[in-house]
């Protein structure tokens, strides 16, 4: 975890004493967006799978639907953003990105959230994943298995994607969109399928988590947290199963039941 | 709470049995800010203290600095938007407005966030409140017996302001940004002073809480949650202290401690 934490001096109070001690603190960084050549956004987060989070941003944001879009990608050298070239295919989406939303949850959410976001999202179509609840408590498991950066800091989210039976890519962030977005950019990199996988978060599902969902055709989330009534809604109204409350032996199926098997 | 939380048809597996039952969900909905006349941003929040979100979030946007600078502030009557007309001393800073940040947090955020924020932000000058730990873990306790929203749905966070002896201003929201700023709001609208108080807050203390903080002079900071490396960095700057982690009988002090009383 080199880079994503800092030891830094801290006064620790406990049990009526003082002690002055190091502690492992979660790295919180400015990363800035140039879309060919202009400022797009600047992002705060986890200074980690950085060119994920670009990709994974701008799928999220309708500016791009797959890497053949992509044209040019570079990190620059301090860290501090990520350059993207797109094909001239983009032009029309990157000036619709006018619409300002800042978000309900943690990290940045859709910025171009709306009615006519929702809208432009189609219903998932697939119907190929189905989990048993005992799968679901594996995948959840897991999840927090490797949420290294977390049990150091206590200050991140964790994201991943999975089959029925194992986690295929994973991601801490600050920010709980950030986490959700490395994930789908990762996803676009490495060329794997996302419309029959499973997209597991240690975070709530708010609306945005749920449409940044849906425009991959993901068909089912499950999450430790809760949902809300806008993602919930969403969920029904576009095919998706939301699963969420995974804790011990407990979980809650909010939408679309049947693809957790019985 | 009433119009906050919904009920909803759920499936709820429990050790292997599968029942179908209600469940109270935490409602999320788009708040829209009109300023002057033009549609400004979109928010995801919880239907609840929607002016003082608005007024709180304009400010933490230094969009305006008093509610003097206030001349109209009106809820739509669907609850969808509100309505804010400024004087003409606003009309620089919402110029300014255009550069474009999504942040890492749960919550919309800065939008302006940039090193430009940060060294407009001017250092805390008062140190005319401290607390002992008794008196933190006190209030930490209190914003938890206050969360019934929070406790009916785990889907929110709070934030409240408080004197050394209890809570003034309590409010939850779905966006952990959008709790402080109804804070903020409240404290504008209702005239009560933020350079003499705490905020104690559920969620994790990242750059753009502290931001908030810093620009309405307030000297500490108390939160159940993580720290990042630049809240600690900026409010070591900005002479604010930073608590975090307030748990049972332990706290971690991240900076300035001389306000936590021996």
């Amino acid at each position: 975890m080199t880079g994503l934490t800092t030891r830094k001096e801290i006064t620790v109070i406990r049990e009526g004493e003082r002690i002055v001690t190091g502690d492992e603190v979660v790295v919180e960084t400015p990363l800035t967006i140039y879309l060919n050549g202009e400022e797009l956004v600047t992002l705060l987060c986890t200074p980690d799978k950085m060119e994920s989070l670009a990709i994974g941003f701008l799928r999220s944001e309708g500016l791009l639907t797959s890497l053949d879009d992509v044209v040019g990608l570079r990190l620059r050298e301090d860290g501090g953003a990520v350059e993207v070239e797109l094909n001239n295919k983009s032009v029309l989406a990157e000036k619709l990105y006018g619409r300002r939303t800042i978000t309900s949850g943690c990290g940045k959410g859709t910025v171009f959230f709306s009615a006519l976001d929702a809208l432009r999202s189609r219903p998932v179509s697939g119907d190929t994943v189905s989990l048993t609840a005992g799968e679901i408590r594996s995948l959840m498991g897991e999840l927090q298995e490797r949420a290294a950066l977390f049990k150091a800091t206590g200050g991140v989210h964790s994201a991943a994607l999975a089959d029925d039976r194992k986690i295929l890519l994973f991601c801490e962030d600050i920010g709980r969109h950030n986490a959700v977005d490395k994930i789908i950019g990762e996803c676009l990199q490495q060329g794997i399928s996302m419309d029959d996988k499973v997209l597991v978060c240690s975070g709530r599902l708010s609306s945005e988590i749920l449409l940044k969902a849906a425009k991959i055709q993901l068909p089912l989330l499950i999450s430790r947290a809760a949902p809300t009534t806008l993602s919930i809604e969403l969920a029904e109204s576009l095919n998706i199963t939301l699963v969420g409350f995974v804790r011990g032996r407990r979980m809650n199926i909010y939408t679309h039941p049947h693809r957790v098997k019985r």
